[in-house]
């Protein structure tokens, strides 16, 4: 009886199996969903069963929480202006060393021991991200004034050739959300922004967005307030009423700009949740919030 | 809670999908296995399930009572020696007629229904399968004779380049046992037999025999003795013992020849259980009997 | 000298080897133009020195004669309104086992017996004929009436992917005209219609009706009235003054249909004309009608 | 009625495209049969009619009449040691021009008009005929002198990638017999020593030499004493015995050497004789001599 | 030191190498720039580079006074209309023998000699250059007369296929002017436009045209008044002025054809200059002059 | 004048170009090369110039002075036994940071800059670099102990396959010498000795050690007693007399240990001599030790 149920819930994935197959979802892997190890094991057995059923994920990940911390063990302050890093040459250095030199291949290895075949990249590779400084502008004192973020940058242009030939060729690319601009300067790029650039480049069908919270919610106490699916003028309506507020804007700012790029559904995902990411895609109630544009 | 727990099945078939990436899994998939709508859907659903995880199934199917039943509407009585039908002409072409104008249209169309593309075939096309008019032999009073059962043939060479380029397409061969002599003759082919040629010259890693018992048993009576694994000797050793008789005895001969062919294990698993192909491959325990050379 | 003629004949040949290389024919073979063994050899050998010499012929075959046969000896009484057969569920089982089950593997063998490589199909494989149950009318007392003629078809789409491949694999495709409809139920096809419909979707250069006549002829009794080339005006004209009667019009809507579907030429020759496939494409003169557009 | 008979010829010739299907046929074609227009009419539209049915000619050919005729409009006689043409730079340039620059010329604009695709080359493109100079020896006075015959060569290494690009690609190679040397110097090659040694690295089944002879005859007067088929053995003792002499012995080292080289048969036909290539190899009696290894 | 200057000029055509890879060249090799050993030696070198850079030379050869040089060996005298040779059935042979048989072929064995692949053609093969009789006029008594050159052709279409296949499998392909026109009959090209026609149909970047002139010049003795750059109109101006006269002005209009036929830049060099291809290509200021469009 | 020396130059690489076509560099870019940014341009410029020929490299770098910069600024004192690495977790962390996260990125961004497409990796991506815990002994008191390095590890198998189609793709692989055992851990490996692995395992013809030091000399402060040549058994003599010793011999250990793996020869250049890799593959003398294995 019990084996039998194991048979129906492997069966129940097949009309997904079937509707999703060979196509590419993003997945953006948050710094802050990659709390314990147990967690991470979710992540990565979750990415590598989708590419064993012809579902092929590309990763974007951040890392913000390590790299505050590399940055206080040699004492350097954080500061963020609008969610951004302010980031000057040390910075930078610090930035690029904790994400490539440590968790992009941390999440390699995860993948590889699950059976995956996993290739870690930054946007400097094979012109991966061509990116441009990010001029960030501020109201004060109703007026707007330009600040110097450092260096900071948006994506001008993903040349997805490199990801083509590998995804094509059964890996799993893994991306650190380093740019490089056209003088050749690094330049750090806001990972769930990248994330739906990379998306939209690679016409990726979903982004999903592995966090540290189920998704979208009307009352963060609440989970019974957690909507399911929403479109754009419905997001757009809440920001505007003050339920979505702080840090979950520049959130869902990335999310639209993802959609505006022809992704076809944003999935907000708590990746403490165990196998989140193949609930919410091999199910019909799914566990987070679905983000679609109508 | 359930969620997490239908995830965890998700993922327990992990390791089963990565080892048998890409390898082919011959199904001989019997006449008395067919014998409900909901038995048929488990298999159907089974084996979609198993192409789109990246496992190539290819079915080799019987039709034994179907045929017996259309004989039977034409007034005429079916006749077996040592388990093969005697076949005439006129039985050659209602076996011809309801193996391939029935049955396996019925397998490609329920194959389809859940999503899979599968292709119908029988031995004839693209010269799959070259065969020769079968040599029976009779020990009749200490004497060998030799016995005509007419148009009944064995496997003399398979052609695997119609199937390798359909299994490459990602298409899912149904193949009706009937083969195709020097002059152009049509023969009936025993199904288990041909489907153990047919895996070894596949290179099929398993051949999955889809029966109607669960295995091979101690005592047919008690689900309890059911053996999970066994070795030709220790097959040999039960032949001897007398556990082992009757009607079971071909087709354990057909196992041994689908080994000696180059396969690598052979199971006989219960069409009857729900979903007992998928069963089989994904869980540790199983569901019937593996066979294996030693 | 003799032998002078001989090499003549075949460089004769050569312009029209050159100008329908690659190109694809579909062969619609009907039932009564395979009244003996001879005949049958011709049609098959035809086919092969097509394919050998760089033609792709593909076959719809039809079998009225041999599935009214096998109806009537199981007491059952073939009907047809407008042509079209009413086909309940057992009569449709009779026309799978007979089309799928008897006819296409008596092509598929005479073709490789005279060294083609065949594959038989029914438009159930590949998902190759997506069919809708057709909806007959019929004009009684100037009131146009529904028919119910049962489990009879039209086609709604020809996925001509397994085909392709089969033809690039210099296969030759034999196709009984079954379709499947978006329920999964097995429908009965006008093979003629079909033939259209599947030249036009296949891109074919010619549609060869291989029939029982000569061709299109003023007086059926006089071989020296048959048209050589008409125009579907012309024919319009014809079936206007009444030349053109009686069952020969289903045919030449078949005709006028493929020529719609994009079909360049649509040929009716003679079955029992030996090689008459051969000399319809390969001589000035030909031996049938040959229709084109204009 | 004369239809029929037109049909059944080209049909007759269907074994025989089956069984040469996809196989390569190196063509020498000899200066001496060039010796009208019909004649080149008949051999150009035999080769392409070849290529149309699945066989890949690959033509090497000669010129020694005309380059004798342009030798002595340029006040130079034409010098010949045991057949080879003895070549000083002055007839080396003069061979050149006349094989290259005309007679390849002549059969690429022949086979081009009846519908081929021809690439006319010499040895020196592509690194196709690496040579060596030839040593002749001489037996005078009982004693084996060395004789220089000039820029003559014989062939060291044939590199058949590029001829095997336009094979594939479908064209008809016309190669003039002209090899280089290791110091990139020209060097006139025997054309039938050439052709045994392309057919070889070709994998070639059959080597046809266009001659003007019918083959070889006991008495040259007399056609009825043509031999249709000679092994090595044979040749040999015919040789001892004093059949076979002159100018036909080199030519008969040339068919042996093609045999050795792995060629399965040598044909000797004769260009004057209308489609002789098309008749040897269509038909059962063939036109000329046949010579295999035993 | 002298070692870092060396390494020093081969990184300084890094940037051009970069720039030009992949691309095509049409390079037309005059008759006047084969003037000797060394020169022929320099271009052949210098063609070779750039394939193995990555940069895909195309050569179309003249040959007018080895030509005149054959002519005049045999007694004819070289007639000119207009810059083209007017050309008998004699004298086309002679154009054909020399160009096909000898310069091609010298062409083909220097590009080898020095460690390229290349293959010799004329527009014969593969139906590689289609003519047509070219219609030529002169203006005498101010009136419109034609006249007739004999079998002197212009291009008609460029089949690029043949020359598509070799530059795809690392081969210089070597072309001799001769066109066919559609009765199969050959036809002598002018170098310069034919050139221009297959680098169109190339679509080539560049033209080279290796002449023994430096470039264009304000006047012919004083190299410093040498043109570097030039744009049709400043051309069409300098030949409204008188600076660009005589022999030059055919020349220049096949430079303009070249452009209009969409190759990007034309340029002038002297095969006599050594390496002047490649210092045209890899430096700066180049050696020859460079005409655009605008 | 200046202007032919430059083309000369140019040319004189030709037959070097020609004879590495194709083949594979390992280039292994030792942290005491990188001195400075000037020494960097010269090395990504020749690289990417090498890509462009037709050559393939292939870049393992180390970056030894770089990582213990980075320990003292964390406190650490880098420890080092028989020139290998102390590696304990903390240490492993700031290794894989330093390696990956900055100098290989640095790497990268050079070649691109310079117009190559380079891809950085580590051992861990597609499971390059499979290696086992390295076990050291030491002699002390004449008794061998082992000795316990931390996370240090040997090569136990390259998995060409991405490199393999990166190089296929013409990028330039730029790898970290960072393996994984069969536990998923990382270690940290000799650069020098993965090297000479990895182009064994690659197939390459040719190792390139960019280091500090000119090559072998027999005093190190006397250029002229540099050997441009010397084979392993002159090496082994050197070192037993005491001309090669300390710092040098791990270095030379590794150069055996690629010749032993079948790499054809090694070179050891100087990283601050401008263009030291272009000038050692692409002139006669060139300017380091070439080191073959007789």
């Amino acid at each position: 009886m019990e084996q039998y149920t194991k048979a129906e819930i492997l069966i129940e994935a097949l009309p997904y199996i079937c509707k999703f197959h060979d196509q590419k979802f993003l997945i953006k892997y948050g710094g802050h969903a990659m709390v314990n190890e147990q967690a991470r094991n979710w992540i990565a057995k979750d990415l590598v069963l989708l590419k064993y059923v012809g579902i092929n994920p590309i990763v974007v990940h951040g890392g913000g929480p390590e790299i505050n911390r590399a940055m206080e063990k040699m004492g350097k302050t954080p500061e963020f202006i609008h969610g951004l890093r302010v980031t000057d040459e040390e910075t930078l250095e610090i930035v690029k060393m904790v994400l490539i030199g440590k968790i992009n291949g941390d999440i390699v290895s995860k993948l590889e021991r699950y059976g995956g075949k996993a290739v870690g990249l930054s946007g400097k590779s094979g012109q991966l991200i061509k990116a441009k400084k990010k001029i960030q502008y501020l109201m004060k004192d109703s007026q707007k004034i330009e600040i110097d973020l450092g260096m900071v940058g948006e994506v001008e242009h993903v040349d997805t050739k490199l990801i083509d030939i590998l995804v094509e060729k059964r890996y799993i690319p893994v991306i650190s959300p380093i740019g490089v601009d056209h003088q050749g300067n690094d330049l750090n790029l806001n990972a769930d922004i990248a994330a739906g650039d990379i998306a939209g480049a690679m016409n990726a069908e979903k982004l999903i967005m592995v966090t540290d919270v189920d998704g979208i919610m009307d009352d963060i106490n609440d989970q019974s307030t957690l909507h399911r699916r929403l479109t754009i003028s419905q997001i757009e309506d809440m920001i505007e009423k003050g339920f979505i507020t702080g840090g979950m804007i520049p959130k869902i700012e990335a999310c639209i700009n993802a959609l505006d790029k022809g992704v076809q559904s944003v999935h907000i995902v708590n990746g403490k949740t165990p196998h989140a990411v193949l609930l919410e895609i091999f199910t019909e109630e799914g566990v987070g919030t679905m983000i679609v544009k109508e």
